[in-house]
């Protein structure tokens, strides 16, 4: 196809028909599955035919096209929708036979889209408000790149379709604002403005003027009939020369075609019968069997979807093909999410920094510096703070990204943790950056819903959380994490690191970089700590998780003190005392529970043996500990709220002393 | 003091060195402590002076009066604005010992405000949003009341001083949305509109209208020059009289009266010394000593706080008097947050439903026809959920509380968790309701900053969870909760409530009303549940905690299983497959982690024996059971993250099932 005709509109069928091939489709699995909701897939058939056949940018033959459009399905629920109009546009993986299976285990059509850049599914989608502010992470990925690489390498757009239920959740107006003020040109929201929830008329909670709303924020609003193809299309078409993001705000009827349901609450998630789908059959006409899509059908949405972009896509190929190799090499790396080869030696400077035990620092002060290291050597690196650049210290001399300078590699989030953490989630999705983001361990609860598809997405964010334990002091209980280190260890696939000095912090960052198949918390203290060791040449001991940083001496190990972060000094002042009664005591670092539980057995059973007396210590609940030590074993920590006063006025009060621990330990020493 | 002179203004000295009090006495103890934050106290003194001396309804000498008017310090790092205040008007509490020990342990002064209603601070805050949240709940509660007891003894407004940060966060526009919708007219927000965050100028990370933001929803928008005291008063004054929500954007300068900091970003927790105290002693020509309030000011602030109330304070409290006794018993109860003597009585029906084994039952349908029985016959009942009143079934028969009729008791929150929690924080402070919210436990994360301050502050907040497990099936990951009890377990103070059947349903709604000092999180099925018990005259067996619900049979107990909610029942299978096997086998149901840890040693030692191979079963992870069962129990329960398929299936496919059970128990029994 000439590339002149690369957006030349498909012949027939009429585009109404198309949209009733993503309809019936649905309809079919819907009622095959037993459940799922009819209503946005046959609310937006329009708007993802007019889509994916007049204007997505992508290639279903090579579904990770670095250079294709990303369409994020933010009202999850939908997730028929998505399937059909990927198996309609030609995504190999996604067959008829997967969509008869929809909601069956192991179909790839689960009930929400799970993430597949193979089968077109961008972003794992449901919780109302992640799948908007992965796209806002996604056009910002987009920017970057486009000014890293080049317009004529990245140049694409980034759509989400979003329903009220994604616009009324906080995240939303987060994102909504923060796109205006970055500008964010290629970025298009689909609103299906259908005027209904779950419990009924939106009127029941809401009457704000939406776009007045998004107007505020500096976008461009249109509105379209969204069951007109051609209008919806048209107004794609302006979105996309406007330089800034564009909502446009399509009129649908919820489970329009569904006679029974259409326009009703009910539609949302109602169950569809046989008998539904009989009435629908009638009422559009369609009289084809279930799951079968007429020819000409087919083959308008193939030629619409992919054919439509076949010549682009052989342009793009011979563009990157024609650049000089290290280019070529450097892009493809990113663009797979691969990091360099040797990236660790990136970490050589701060090692060589720390190769001698050197003067007490705050950890988040020695990470910063190792990330500067990083930003040097790693330009995929890509960091921001909700406001919090200074306590942070994640910016130093970068600059920012902003609406006039994308090259910046620095991103004022704002006020906006819970934005923070989802659009890093949509620029690890993208690929070609890898997000880092900073802000107080407290604040992560603004951000745990998206901490929490992190993880299920399996994607490589970085997180670093200052201000870690009672140890900020006078800023009192609202700002002082308790149960943090617990709930985030309770999150599947998140890594948990927290580092006791300036050699484990290096090591710590070895370990949240190379983990790439899921995000890492790296949970660091505002105050100070003591270094402990020394950079050997040795491995990277944080690795294993647990280690002995302390051996006990004087006879076989009777007490085994396990601590982490700021604590392990004080399990090292415990031991001193424990000794010096002449009680045989060990000191286990314990920067990693998830790297720890990996290990095997006997290396376990070796580090913190059971038949000793097993104390930890940490500023924090209890909550999980006894996995480690045993349910008879001693822990020093928390049990309840912080307060405000000085740091070791809490450390004294809340009874998280060396003291405490070396005591914790004697009470469970068999008598002399 | 006649009734006229109320709003009259006081006498000299001018309102300058009135807001000159609070910011010497703000910058006094903030260079004394060696920390805190200036900018916000000294940038809002005259905003505050204009608020408690001209506007706020409240009486230092009786600081719970119910028809106060609320006021929340939203950006609660500027506290001792806040203290200062309180101090001036004449709160007995803060006393200027206190203030000189801000920030110490043990004072008053904490870092943030510390909830505290006899010493004038309504709510705890800090964490950013939260507060402004709070009031929207204080005004939906004084709304409701009004309509319940009539304005002659309820009409009072709630205030909120908000930072810019406020305004960011996401749940800042959940509410803004919702009040506007809900019409609360006598709600205000005071914007502190310092165009200076943390990072630098506001222009860094927004670009947003913020008015037109406000207007979008449907409130009245003012400006006021945030230095002049009169300014501030008569838009406050305007802002009373209009039916809408009220935003006043008071164009402040950060730090005002601070020569080196003011108007900086440093002004905003940078550290204040002697001599930038002496500077701004000569800059405002304030030569009074540290910690001293000249006496005509001191009067004059108690005249403006407490004096111009004095007459309001008096008529209301004639009006109660003359209200016939039962209504001022309940409106005194109420205000008290009480519940009626023999509330339980409210629950005879529901136990009379259960005295026989009925059919199996999702929880959340029992839980819900308990509610409905609930609130019936406790008046301060108010529901609502966040678009989920069809799977929650919380809503019932209930009028919702709209624009139009303040009467409802169930409130439409839309699409807005974080709103519903931080809002119901807001009802329980101000007291005279009990808020239930329901939703799904997976959204519990939406919300989780604000169920963190409802532990905090220790208010009587009932979250209502349905969809607990992957037994809610084809939906998949997303929304399949399996860390949920893990971490909400893991906030202190929180009482985390998973009942089996319908009879511990009952038990546990028991258990929730009656924790009057913390929120309550009671997790609930989508699915049936069989009943296991029928309702015997005992006691409430769930309120222990854990008990033993089948006893071993045939010789000394060998296994102790052990489960909760849903996998009881499972517990119970493996019993009989157990006991068949001749192994004396006994279940434990354990619908509360923290009510079994409040019981004495011996009871816990008698209900879950250690000598006995002990088993869990949980569908979820294991983080924290092993504090219960040992490191050596066995756990039968989630690895990691749910899928999408039959509910029946994915039990089967992550192994959760009777016979995994017995075969935990077996693996773990001594070989014969």
């Amino acid at each position: 196809m000439p590339a002149s005709e690369t957006n030349a509109r498909p012949p027939a069928p009429p585009s109404d028909r198309m949209a009733d091939a993503i309809r019936f489709l649905a309809l079919d699995a819907i009622e095959r599955a037993g459940d799922g909701h009819p209503g946005a897939p046959l609310g937006c058939a329009e708007i993802a035919t007019a889509l994916f056949t007049r204007h997505l940018k992508c290639n279903p033959a090579d579904p990770e096209w670095p250079d294709r459009d990303r369409f994020v399905l933010s009202n999850g629920h939908g997730s028929m929708l998505l399937y059909a109009a990927l198996h309609l546009a030609g995504y190999e993986g996604l067959t008829i036979e997967e969509i008869r299976r929809f909601r069956e285990l192991g179909s790839h059509c689960h009930g929400h889209p799970e993430i597949a850049a193979h089968l077109g599914i961008e972003a794992t989608t449901g919780p109302l408000g992640q799948g908007i502010a992965n796209a806002v992470g996604m056009a910002v990925a987009e920017a970057k790149l486009a000014a890293e690489f080049g317009r004529d390498l990245v140049d694409h757009h980034s759509y989400a379709l979003v329903g009220d239920g994604c616009l009324m959740e906080g995240i939303a107006h987060e994102v909504i604002s923060l796109a205006g003020h970055l500008r964010l040109g290629k970025l298009i929201f689909l609103w299906d403005d259908n005027r209904i929830t779950d419990d009924g008329g939106t009127d029941l909670s809401i009457s704000e003027d939406v776009r007045a709303r998004f107007r505020a924020a500096d976008w461009q609003v249109l509105d379209a009939d969204g069951h007109d193809v051609e209008a919806v299309s048209d107004a794609i078409a302006r979105a996309k020369q406007d330089p800034r993001p564009s909502l446009i705000a399509c009129a649908t009827v919820i489970g329009r075609g569904l006679p029974r349901l259409e326009g009703q609450r009910g539609a949302h998630g109602g169950r569809v019968f046989a008998a539904d789908l009989a009435q629908a059959r009638a009422a559009r006409g369609w009289d084809h069997p279930a799951f079968t899509v007429p020819d000409d059908v087919l083959r308008a949405w193939r030629a619409g979807a992919g054919g439509r972009n076949r010549a682009a896509y052989a342009d793009w190929t011979e563009r990157l093909a024609a650049r000089d190799p290290e280019q070529r090499a450097a892009f493809t790396r990113r663009s797979q999410a691969r990091l360099p080869e040797n990236w660790q030696d990136a970490l050589r400077p701060a090692k060589r920094r720390f190769a001698e035990a050197g003067e007490a620092r705050p950890t988040i002060e020695v990470s910063a510096e190792i990330l500067a290291d990083l930003t040097q050597a790693l330009p995929e690196l890509f960091s921001g703070a909700p406001d919090l650049e200074g306590p942070t210290r994640l910016k130093q001399a970068l600059a920012a990204f902003t609406a006039q300078d994308r090259q910046g590699r620095y991103l004022h989030y704002g006020i906006r943790e819970h934005a923070m953490g989802a659009m890093m989630n949509g620029i690890a999705a993208h690929r070609g950056l890898v997000p880092v983001g900073a802000t107080y361990l407290v604040f992560s609860d603004y951000m745990r819903p998206a901490l929490r598809m992190a993880s299920l997405m399996g994607l490589p964010v970085i997180t670093v959380y200052s201000h870690d334990s009672i140890g900020i002091g006078r800023n009192g209980p609202t700002h002082q994490p308790v149960e943090f280190l617990a709930s985030l260890r309770a999150i599947p696939n998140m890594l948990v690191l927290r580092p006791a000095d300036a050699v484990e912090t290096v090591e710590c960052w070895e370990m949240a970089l190379a983990n790439r198949h899921g995000p890492t918390s790296l949970i660091l203290s505002r105050q100070p700590l003591p270094a402990l060791r020394r950079m050997g040449p040795e491995e990277n001991r944080s690795a294993r998780g647990a280690y002995v940083l302390a051996e006990a001496e004087g006879g076989a190990q009777a007490v085994t003190l396990v601590g982490t972060g700021s604590e392990v000094a004080l399990a090292l002042g415990a031991r001193d005392l424990l000794q010096a009664e002449g009680i045989p005591t060990a000191v286990v670092s314990m920067p990693s529970w998830e790297a720890f539980a990996r290990q095997d057995e006997a290396y376990r059973r070796r580090t913190i043996p059971r038949d000793t007396v097993r104390v930890a210590v940490e500023a924090a609940i209890r909550q999980g500990w006894d996995h480690w030590i045993g349910e008879e074993g001693g822990f020093v920590g928390m049990t309840g709220f912080g307060a405000s006063g000085p740091a070791e006025a809490l450390f004294a009060h809340f009874g998280i002393t060396a003291e405490a621990v070396a005591e914790a330990a004697r009470a469970r020493l068999p008598a002399a």
